[in-house]
């Protein structure tokens, strides 16, 4: 294992070299959003779209990794473009967020259900806990950008967020940022 | 424990909130530089000075945390300011330096004798393997700052490199940045 020098572009979230990448399109999030109906209207209308991709460096056999998500901005009705939202496997782990460009909402649960939410704009790193869920948010009008750093055994568990959604929605209301009630989440045990 | 969202600045390295911070000044650091007469020519003329500034986010009991490293541009005669440098305690814990403003060189040595230098400057983020020693180097006329992100349970084992220095000092050369084996590094078992 070697040393790299990782190239990042802050306006694109290009990440060079990097070892994969993913992207997500909205079709494949139809759950995650409150209207349904908005949802089938929005694709219909404008067809899919890239909702985000991540970007790694990932060395085998090493602790810790990084990588960017870049965030499409847009919404489904009132409700902003996210991120499927999700735990680490390992109650231990948690990561940091550091902005690069765009603007957002970084919406955490606990595992107790206590909500928080950290501003995402240019300068700002939020720390996330070990068994917090987290979700990207992007309430702007252009890409969002963020460098993320973890352990790589931290592992994904998308299915408590995907399956019941989060205590809160964040939604555009009259220009500015809304936090209501999400009317889907249902709560588990 | 509870998210925050940590403003960072990259044109000073302030970190905002911050859980610590320490001052290395020169005066503290005369071992690491290969011309002690210039080091005590350049304190008598020119008194002691901060040679670099740290500063962290931690949460105790998570498992990351991260913050900023701030380093004084300067020589000592033609050998550029750097960090002590160190390995970590834990042979299995890397870490991720992410160059915020201004220019370097992070010098890496593996536990082999092996070197490797990654350039530094805004947009590339350095990977550190596990196991690698690691000092910044800054070569540039303004201040070096970057943002480091590793496990809290890495430790730091400064000895090796303060004892035996690294294979490899960096200097200037008619303006130019150059590589040159230590004369004053001792080869260990």
């Amino acid at each position: 294992m070697f040393p790299a020098g990782v190239t990042i572009d802050p306006k694109t979230g290009a990440v060079s070299p990097n070892t994969g990448t993913y992207t997500k399109h909205l079709s494949e999030l139809r759950s995650i959003y409150h209207d349904g109906a908005e949802f089938d209207a929005r694709l219909a209308r404008q067809g899919d779209a890239v909702a985000y991709t991540v970007i790694e460096y990932r060395e085998p056999g090493a602790d810790i990794f990084f990588g960017t998500t870049t965030m499409s901005p847009g919404r489904i009705g009132d409700e902003y473009f996210m991120t499927r939202g999700h735990f680490h496997e390992r109650p231990d782990r948690g990561e940091i967020y550091y902005t690069q460009s765009g603007e957002g909402v970084l919406l955490m649960q606990s595992r107790q259900g206590e909500m928080r939410s950290v501003e995402m704009k240019p300068g700002v790193c939020a720390f996330i806990p070990p068994d917090w869920a987290h979700r990207s948010i992007n309430t702007g009008e252009q890409p969002l950008i963020f460098v993320w750093c973890c352990n790589q055994d931290a592992g994904h568990d998308y299915d408590v967020i995907v399956t019941r959604g989060m205590r809160q929605i964040v939604v555009e209301r009259s220009g500015a940022v809304a936090y209501l009630p999400n009317p889907k989440f249902a709560a588990g045990n």
